[in-house]
Formats: structure tokens, C-alpha cells, sequence
């Protein structure tokens, strides 16, 4: 790297505006180019490149998409302010998240396979939970459809409806339409620069998830091994044991999965599940140089990075970081899908594919035998929705929406007195810690029988025996009254819960 | 059983209908009553017993639509002309298939499972096959959508797109009046009297194959053990071995799975799937009396018949034998899909789930974890067009329209020396067995070259090494003219690879 403004090789294979990003990408994260540092006029660049200014643009706008650039309407394009390893966000935290979170002390613990098979017998979650529904539904993972454009969505299926009804199963990895308006979606929400053959269109994050590991299954040939975040998701991880997995539970700390704890296993896993965007549950954001160490750890382990980016079309605090995906397209498999975006009633989904072929000759072999879940129909819906514009507009007004809800939880319950509030800086929940399990299973237990459903922070513990205390709720779900009412009663449960106990009514 | 009259019990809690459907079944199985015995009119038992007439028509049409009785316009209703163990029908057999096909001398053979798995990798199938399609497509499984009624179609999809947009997943089992719809499907095109509350929605037969093999694979909490017919299903028994079961391959003989075979085997498998309606590839339907043996074996072992009722709808010679489901609801698990009822493009399909609840709750804690694939949207289109009447109307236009070509398939193909056609007596598919493999291969690839897309029996082999020799071909896809054309190169083709070797000619 010679100097700030990166050269341009014509002759090279590498199209111009593809090398321009790299070449500033690169600069940023050598710290060539240092946060709060303007660039040049994309005018200026232009010219001192001999390149086209939309060239230029454009490519300024991947880099801001992926939040290397700051770009505003008026003011000069600036190195954004990238959460580096460890260090605070430029924009500070107000959440108190950072060092009180994923406490845990066990820090890789083997044999996850075969326990988790048998936990989740009785693991029915809310589908087989109470017969009565809860008045105010708080479970993580709700989003809000009241604003859906349902003009649009009506249109969408009509279209799809009127289109000649083939007698087969639709493409194995997903209508063609589909997959490119997908990658379309993908690099502008997100950043994430792919091809529609990169696309596969999955039935959600579980099918995705599902798929991949029974791909790496049949490549691995034996006893696939997946590290997996702790806490993290249970229901991923039960998913992957299901198709022969053993997870490895690996500690997460404020910021995410602790790489360190991955470089010194001994017997390095196949591949590693990750949340960076938003860790789910605890809400941390991995840092940039982590993810490089992470995506360094990957190439010299050979093991596939699974990266479920599950709500990061919803960022409200600090800017966006790139995705995995967008830093090495070799060992990640990007998994995401529209269940935040719009609704999981749409059971829509996607893979983005590693360029390595691997992969996608395994996903196609099974997919040949199991043809996509997907119906053509609802593909070819989602393509036109897509295509609308509505799905864009959607994100944009649930924004909003989601950012005041935030508000409102950060209103009724920070600041509370040995319960932290944190996980809000993205995405649709929050994590509210309590003192311990015993409390927490209180707390919990009231709101139910208040009618208020929340998870317990230790649903999420990959490890038996470690787990945190906490509620983990959503707040996307509910209208404004319904949550407010909801917070309250939280606030409410956790103040009885934590009276000392002399101070509290004996049976 | 006291005479041909069942007694009716009203103190008992079995309803009356109940009573008189079980008690008729009983004395058709045992023999007090035989295949053309007229039964009494209606309205002379509902008087005799004392019932109302209703009640009998009910209990008639019931065992006419699981095959025990045959009832016909003007014409006392009989005990219809059931096929017993081993003997021939009493309509006869057109085909030559009872005593030629499955002639594997291999019973059973350990070991299926990681054999199985990593056979997967090169066993891509059509979906990944050439680069341009098939001119003439005779693969099997493809039925004819030209005749779906468009109106209904769109009208179906229109009415779910209307209705409001939940933010949940859809409910684990299905939509509720899909469920409803896809029961009474079932009671009239299949003569399976089940409740809503039995059926759960899949997407398709995979997704529904794979669902029950993860929930027994919960149940049994080590090594699964299923056993499959040889030939049969590959990619059914890559599906479940993908869920974690090993696969006991069971030789079938010309009506279907070898219950012997089965009751020999000193370490009973958890579960046995089958094709008994119309085994596939080879065509075979198991007899009355073979389905009460394997039924009763199935009690004996504790094990679970998944029963693939994949073509059902389509019986062109011979009455429709009762589901192994219907005649015992404790031990088995009904698969079927919309697949050849409608199109593969829908991905609808469903299970119809035993009394017993242990696989319920099995099944209900996998879809807790990861969530019904089949988008809400078009359960709710589905359930709208079942409801309209449609598909019902379909089945009765697609069930000519099939026979017609059946028609087409045996005067291209039946009779042709050394290469005998059978399977034909339902579904969309048939047999040409030839005499090796050398030859089946190398008509296999002429008809390629052709662009004439059919499948090899080899293909469907369990046991390797002990591989049938022959084509297994689709006829409802193409159109009239495509087919004509499809079967004369296939003739052309046989006769070309018969022909003795000195009179062809050498390169």
C-alpha cells in the first residue's frame, strides 16, 4: 500500500470500480486512512484516477453501505468511525452493555451433540407452550407487519398467480428472479456484494441453516464439529445437531465470539456459527479487526464461517460494520432472511454461497434430493415485492417505527438498580440482566402468569450449569400501547423481585 | 364375529358409524364375507339395525373408498374383488409385471446408512444434470399441470394475499383449515378417515420423510434403524439417512415389501417405509392380506410403517386397496403430497400422524425449533382451492386424461420381446425391464442423445451391486405427441440395443 488514494491497473482482470474498493477498503483497514479522515471530492478522485465519476460514486457508496465511508448530504465524505477491537464506539455506548454481559467463565466446553439432541425433547418452545396466548407477546423475533404495504403484497401474489404453473419442483437453489432480486437487496441493506448464482433462496434461517449443515456433513464425511456462540441461539443449534453436528460451545464476550478461545483449540472445528452483527442473544457487535481475526482464524483453520445476519437491516446505534461475507468471500456462507425484514409467515430465506464450489456441489446434491421448500409461487411473489420497491420502503418505515420503540424501552427500563439494559444498539430485542438465575426465573414466571411472555437469558446457555440471568424480549411486535403496558409490568416484576426478601409478603 | 351382520353396541363409546365400518371391515378381512357377496341395501340394514339409513350410506361409501366394497350405480353393492396374498386379481393382470420384476436374490443387506450418504455427493439427479434440458421429459414424477383450472388457481392465491399479515411463523402443524381440507381430501380420494388434528402440513414428501425420520431419530435417542424396500425411493432413503437412520434394505417381490423378510430379521428396525399402493419403481400393490401381516408384525416389533401414498389418486386397474393407515391408526404414519395431485411447484405436502403421541411431541419439538417451511400464504391459497372444489375436479380430469396415455404407453411398448412392461396398474409411471445392464445403460444414453430423458432402474437399487436392469419412466408430463414420440424412441431404442451384436454395426 503506497499512499491514501489507491492506483488503478487497466490492464489487470479486476474491473476498475471493484479495484477502487478494494484498494480504499484496504487503506481503511490499515489504518492508511484513519476514522474522521475525508476523502477526496468523488469529482476529484475521478479525475486524479482518470476514471468515471459514477465509477467513483458508486463505489463509495458500497464502502459506505458497508460502513467503511460516512457519507451526508452536504458535508464531506469521511473514514467512518469504525468500532475497532475491543476500544468504544466513536458514538460511546448507553447502554452499559460492554463489560458486564457474557460473564461466563467456561470457555469451551465439548459435547454439545448428543445432550442437545436429547434436550430438545423437551424443549417445545413457544409453539407448544401455553394454550392461552399471552396478551402481550414479547418473545424476541416479532416484527411489526401492521405497516406492511399490503397493495403492494397483494399485487406481488396476483402476479405470481397469473404465471404458467410448471409440473415440476422450482429450481433447486431458487427462481432465478428471485435470487437476483435478492442480491440486489443484499447490497444495498446490506453491503454485500454477490452474484444471483451466489443466491440460494431457503424456507428462512432454520431451513438455511439446516441446508448448510447437511452439506458440511457430507463433505466432512464423519463427525462434523461446528462452534457455536455461548449463549446463543438454541434452536440453531439444535438445528445442526439434527443433522449430525456436535457444537462446541465458545464464549462470547461484550463484542461478540472470543476468537481467542477458537485459535487455541487444539482440534480446530470444522466450521463456526456467529451472530457479529447483533450476538444473539446478548446484542454485542463484533468489532472490525475481530472480524479479520476471526476471518484470519478461518483460513488457517479451513473451517467455514456461517454468519447469521438474522436483523441487521436494523441498526440504531454506530454505524453498520461489513458483514463477514463482504471481507472474505472464500469461507463464509452468509445466512439471512425476510422474517425480520417483513414477516416469518413468508417462510423466505437465503444462503449467499463461498466461492469455493465445494459447497454448492454438496447443497445442490441434497437439494436434488429434497427439492427448495420454497413453492415457485411464493418465490415468484416475493421476486415482484422485491422488485416493487415495497421491501425497501418497509425497512425504512419499520426503521423508524423500531428506533421510537427502542426509545421506549431505554425509558421505562435503564438505569434500573442491578439490572442492566443492553443488546439495543440493533435489531428488534433487548437483554435486561438480573442478579441471578433464581430472580430471573421469578421475574419471569410473574409475567407469564401477568400475561406478558419474555425468554429467560438462560433458554440461551450452550453450556450446562453456566448460565446467565436475564430476560431477553422483544419490542418490534407489539403497538405502542401493548409495549408500553409490557415494560411497565416488567419494570414491575423485576422492583418485587429484587425487594429484599424480609420485605415481602410469606405465604 | 357372529354373522355377516355386525351387531351394534349403542352403550358403546365407539360411535355407531364407527361400529358398523369396523365391524363390515372384519367380516370382509375374515373371510364371513366374500369378494362378490351382495351386502344389504341401505335402507334394509339401517332398519334392521335400527339405525338411521344414513348412518349405513355413510359406513358404505367409507369401505367402497377404502376398497372393500363396490358400489355401483343401479346394482347391488358387493364385497369387492380384493387381492389376496399371491393370487392374481380377479380383474387379471395386463402387464406381465407379478412374477417377473424384483428378482433380487439379496433379502437384506446391513450397512445402508454411511454408504448411502456418501453416495449422495455424486448423485446430483436431474437438477444438477445437463445443461439443456430434455426435449422429451419421461423422468418419473412429473405430472400434467395444463389442466388446472386457472380460474380457481388464481382466484385461491387472490383470497390468501387479502387476508391480514400475521408476524409469526405459521402454526407447527399447519394452518388449521388447511388441515381441515387436506382431512377431507383424504377421507374422499383415499378413504382415510383421520381429524384435522392428525394432519400436519409439510413441504412435500421430502420435507415431510425427513420430519418423521428426525422425530423417531428424537424418539429413539441413538441409532435409528429403518428399513426401506429394495429397489425403491433413492432419494427417500438418502433423505432419512441425512437425519441421522441407518437403512436396512428389504427386497419386494411383484406386489411390494417381503414381510417375511421383515420377521426374520433378528433385530427388528424402528421403522419400515413403504410403497404399498404402488411400490415404486416397480409397481407392485401389497394385498389386503399382506398389509394386516405387515401391520401385525409391525405390533409385534413396536415399529412405525411410514407409509409413502405418493400416486395413490391414480389407480387405473384394480380397486384401490385401504391405506395401511386405515386399517390401523396406532402404528402408522401417513405421507402423501399435491405433488402429482397438482404440481411439485406447490411443495404441499402433509403426514398424517398415529394415535399415539409420543411422535406428536417429537414432531411438535423439532417444529419449534425450526419452524413449518410451507409459507402461511399459501397454506391459505391451498386450503382455498381444496375448498373450492378444484382440485377434486382435477384429480377426476387428470385421472382420464392419465389412463389415456397409459393407453398410449402399452401400445408402444407392451409385448416387445425379452423387455416386459409393467407397473401400470397406477400412478404416472411404468417399468421396461431388459435383459442386463449393459443393455438398460445403453438405451439409457441413446435416449439421452435423443434428448429423451428416462431413468434407469439401476438407479433405485438399496443393495449395491445387486442392481435391476431396465427403464423407469414417467407418461402424464409431456403432451400427447411428445409422448408418442418419447415411446417410439424408446422402442427403436430397445430394439437397436436387443438386436443380436454380430448384426450391428462395428465402429
Amino acid at each position: 500500500v503506497d499512499g491514501p488514494i489507491p492506483a488503478i491497473d487497466r490492464d489487470a482482470r479486476s474491473p476498475i470500480g471493484l479495484q477502487l474498493v478494494e484498494g480504499l477498503r484496504r487503506r481503511i483497514l490499515d489504518g492508511v486512512l484513519r476514522p474522521g479522515d475525508t476523502v477526496p471530492s468523488t469529482r476529484a478522485l475521478a479525475s486524479e484516477l482518470g476514471v468515471s465519476r459514477s465509477a467513483v460514486v458508486a463505489a463509495y457508496e458500497q464502502l459506505a453501505g458497508e460502513g467503511y465511508l460516512d457519507m451526508r448530504q452536504g458535508a464531506p465524505t469521511r473514514v467512518a468511525a469504525l468500532i475497532l477491537a475491543g476500544g468504544p464506539s466513536a458514538e460511546g455506548l448507553d447502554d452499559g452493555r460492554r463489560d458486564e454481559t457474557g460473564a461466563s467463565s467456561a470457555r469451551v466446553t465439548a459435547g454439545g451433540g448428543a445432550g442437545g439432541v436429547a434436550r430438545a425433547a423437551g424443549a417445545g418452545g413457544p409453539a407448544n407452550a401455553a394454550p392461552a396466548p399471552p396478551r402481550i407477546d414479547l418473545l424476541p423475533g416479532r416484527p411489526s407487519t401492521a405497516r406492511i404495504d399490503t397493495r403492494s403484497w397483494r399485487a406481488a401474489w396476483r402476479h405470481a398467480a397469473a404465471l404458467d404453473i410448471p409440473s415440476e419442483s422450482p429450481p433447486p437453489f431458487g427462481v432465478p428472479r428471485l435470487r437476483a432480486e435478492i442480491a440486489d437487496h443484499l447490497r444495498l441493506a446490506r453491503g454485500v456484494a454477490c452474484a444471483p448464482e451466489d443466491v440460494v433462496v431457503t424456507a428462512g434461517t432454520a431451513e438455511a441453516l439446516a441446508l448448510v449443515a447437511s452439506a458440511l456433513a457430507l463433505l466432512v464425511g464423519g463427525a462434523l464439529r461446528v462452534a457455536v456462540e455461548h449463549p446463543g441461539y438454541p434452536s440453531a443449534r439444535r438445528t445442526i445437531e439434527r443433522r449430525g453436528a456436535t457444537t462446541i460451545p465458545v464464549a462470547v464476550d461484550g463484542d461478540g465470539i472470543d476468537v481467542e478461545v477458537l485459535r487455541r483449540m487444539p482440534r480446530p472445528p470444522h466450521a463456526v456459527m456467529v451472530t457479529p452483527s447483533h450476538q444473539y442473544p446478548l446484542g454485542g457487535r463484533l468489532p472490525v479487526a475481530t472480524r479479520l481475526e476471526l476471518l484470519g482464524w478461518a483460513r488457517s483453520a479451513r473451517a467455514v464461517v456461517i454468519e447469521d445476519d438474522y436483523d441487521s437491516e436494523f441498526r440504531h446505534l454506530g454505524p453498520p460494520l461489513p458483514a463477514l461475507a463482504s471481507l472474505d468471500s472464500d469461507r463464509v456462507v452468509l445466512v439471512g432472511s425476510f422474517s425480520k425484514v417483513l414477516t416469518p409467515w413468508l417462510r423466505l430465506g437465503y444462503l449467499v454461497l463461498p466461492a469455493d464450489p465445494a459447497l454448492r456441489d454438496a447443497i445442490a446434491a441434497i437439494r436434488a434430493d429434497e427439492p427448495s421448500p420454497v413453492p415457485g409461487t411464493a418465490q415468484e411473489a416475493a421476486a415482484a415485492l422485491l422488485a416493487s420497491g415495497a421491501v425497501r420502503r418497509h425497512i425504512a418505515v419499520t426503521r423508524r417505527e423500531y428506533a421510537h420503540r427502542r426509545r421506549l424501552v431505554l425509558a421505562a427500563l435503564d438505569g434500573l438498580p442491578n439490572a442492566p439494559l443492553s443488546g439495543l444498539d440493533g435489531g428488534l430485542h433487548a437483554v435486561l440482566e438480573l442478579p441471578d438465575a433464581a430472580t430471573a426465573a421469578v421475574v419471569v414466571d410473574r409475567l407469564a402468569a401477568e400475561g406478558v411472555a419474555v425468554a429467560s437469558l438462560a433458554e440461551y446457555s450452550a453450556v450446562p450449569g453456566d448460565d446467565g440471568a436475564g430476560l431477553v424480549f422483544g419490542y418490534a411486535g407489539p403497538n405502542d400501547t401493548l409495549l408500553a403496558e409490557g415494560l411497565e409490568r416488567i419494570r414491575s416484576a423485576v422492583a418485587a423481585a429484587m425487594r429484599p426478601r424480609e420485605a415481602q409478603p410469606t405465604a
